[in-house]
């Protein structure tokens, strides 16, 4: 009932989807660090890929027409009229009945259209019999057959794939323009709350959430700049808060209690900031807040591991994915499987279960993980995440289920 | 016909498995550079996780069985008798019809065996009433329930993801042992392969290859050492491969012609290395080395880029899996869709076919990208690849098939 009060999972993609960021800085980086960096520009060939007909096989250059009919018993015969290895001009014209012997990738000679292999081919005094018919054609690569001059070969916002790499230096590249890495600053709060390297002390815990929080924004291509565990007082968060200022956003990462949060959004209104939302329609993840400082985004992550996961894998990440400079697809296609079990939800809630995916005799067969969201070991042991919508009232064994992963 | 000669792509894979690898050598990292290393020690824990029990919510600690039978009419009456903050000790005890107000994640206090949610609560004079019975346990997190004493929290060989690193840090780990990042030395060759930032001469073409291996093996999670380009000569590729005795993996990244491949076995060879296979019955990939040279793997990759990026990910990334001392993990579950049009293939050959896949009527559509093995472009836009086995000759439309992934 209370829930009725709070923002819908809908709304709240909304509003974070319409948070207005501006275009990342541009900077040039070496092709060996490209990998999953963002495209600041479109790359357009400026010449053919390949610049010249090139051979796919080792054989022999012809015209087609000239081996139509041949075979076994009743070969053709070329006169052979040279060979071209790989890395030289062809200077050699082939004319009708004539054959130049080619290694794979040599340019192909002039007049002929297609290359037979070498296994169709049987030496013959002056010459060579050929003991197949060729297509036009046939195991040659066109100049521009792979990229035409003036096409664009990877757009702008694309992240750059080690495929990718090779598509680029066959263009020239040896460095491309990317956007800047984003980087978002991170603040921990709560009195509870002792690092890594603490022994916790009666009612203390280890911080969990720094370094979940932080290893899903470094997987996603962000930078991560920490300022360390605030006491619970508005005094103290909004204190690490000026730290980050410049930060492309800021990420409070804290207790899940009513009295925590409140330090949070004072924290955050103290400095001039404005709340846009406080508490999400959703399970887990209620305590997650929303708020505008400086003009930048800082989220207030719900203080139990797997909500405050959660929540940076289905809110934050597409956030993080426009601070980097991608632009928006839509995914071709989705990973559906059959529930195994009932899984129980409350109305007007959208929930997340975490779930296994496995084989099974109709397709992938979805088995949901049960576990509280402040226990995170079974997060590290899921698949992937179903969603429960808002309008119903639980999931029944049997029912096909899209499975979504993790980061 | 040839083909029957060459090894079958099972054989090659066994050969590839069974090659024997040295344990890596073991460093330790700290937490944020974690992710994507292997560990070299299952991490076991020294202590619960919680260390304590935590009340997942704001409200109120209570005897469950002192709730029995409230309701909003027929409230239950007890006396508050204090109150828990975070992060302190719990010192007050609990008894029949009391109630101590914890806030989320608080130290439970003792007697105490669940926690009312402040909504079904509603302060009364001297105390609180309760309008809803609570089971036992419920909204607690009990000592251990995320990872208990002794446990293994995660096993050696698995290589950590950003939500492990919460693990971790709960564990009191500020840094893991993983294994060292495995060093792969890379020879490109050919006499027509000139690098990016060069204009080719005529007949002469940019390094593809080396771009997409290097990220292909990058990406994967080794380290990359480049010692250039050879010239197509037993001497050249000799000194390159001298110069890259050390390394943990070495791959001749050349031309596909039988002569650029001789230079290559021939170079192995008079250096005492012994060449395993060359000569792969698969589509592309044909023109396959691997052998071993000083102990250590040495792979001769295609010249074609689509067919030297296919062995890559086919033959070569679950090499470097090893390398990295990854504990091979049989998948859990396979990405199946329906063929959308037939597919050719020659019965005797394993043939890779690159695909689209998207959302279809009847669960995934697998749609063939059909280009010749020169042309990379076709690649860096495929979702995956399916297989299609030796002893097939073409997949039929409709047909149910298994996607891979790249990389």
């Amino acid at each position: 009932m209370e829930f009725l009060t709070f923002t819908t999972a809908a709304e709240a993609a909304r509003l974070i989807a319409s948070f207005p960021v501006a275009p990342p800085p541009v900077e040039e980086v070496p092709l060996e660090q490209a990998t999953a960096r963002v495209l600041a520009s479109s790359i357009t060939a400026a010449e053919d890929i390949p610049p010249f007909r090139r051979s796919l096989v080792d054989g022999y250059a012809v015209k087609a027409k000239d081996t139509y009919g041949a075979r076994e018993g009743t070969p053709a015969f070329f006169r052979m009229t040279g060979r071209i290895g790989v890395g030289r001009a062809a200077h050699i014209r082939v004319g009708d009945g004539e054959a130049v012997y080619v290694a794979t990738g040599a340019m192909l000679p002039e007049g002929a259209d297609g290359v037979v292999m070498d296994e169709y081919a049987r030496p013959a005094s002056d010459g060579v019999e050929i003991t197949r018919a060729l297509r036009k054609g046939e195991n040659v690569c066109l100049a521009g057959e792979d990229v035409r001059t003036g096409q664009v070969a990877l757009e702008a916002g694309r992240a750059v794939s080690p495929i990718d790499l090779g598509l680029l230096a066959a263009l020239g590249f040896t460095a491309v323009p990317v956007y800047r890495l984003p980087e978002c600053g991170l603040i921990s709060s709560g009195e509870e709350i002792v690092p890594a390297e603490a022994i916790p002390g009666p009612g203390q815990v280890r911080d969990i959430n720094t370094h979940t929080v932080s290893g899903l924004i470094r997987a996603h291509g962000c930078r991560v700049r920490f300022a360390g565990i605030a006491a619970d007082a508005v005094d103290a968060i909004a204190e690490k808060l000026v730290s980050l200022k410049g930060c492309d956003a800021i990420f409070l990462s804290g207790g899940s209690s009513k009295g925590q949060a409140d330090f949070m959004t004072a924290a955050v209104e103290r400095l001039g900031g404005r709340i846009v939302f406080h508490g999400l329609n959703i399970r887990p993840g209620k305590p997650t807040i929303f708020a505008e400082l400086w003009d930048t985004a800082v989220f207030g992550l719900p203080g139990h591991p797997v909500s405050c996961a959660m929540v940076v894998v289905r809110f934050v990440l597409p956030f993080l994915s426009r601070l980097r400079g991608e632009r928006a697809q839509a995914p071709r296609w989705s990973l559906r499987g059959l529930l195994e079990t009932n899984v129980p939800s409350t109305y007007g809630i959208e929930e997340y279960v975490r779930v296994n995916v496995s084989d099974g005799p109709e397709g992938l067969s979805v088995t949901p993980i049960f576990a509280k969201s402040a226990v995170i070991s079974t997060l590290s042991k899921a698949d992937g995440y179903v969603v429960i919508p808002e309008g119903k009232e639980g999931l029944e064994a049997g029912e096909e289920v899209e499975v979504l992963p993790f980061g």
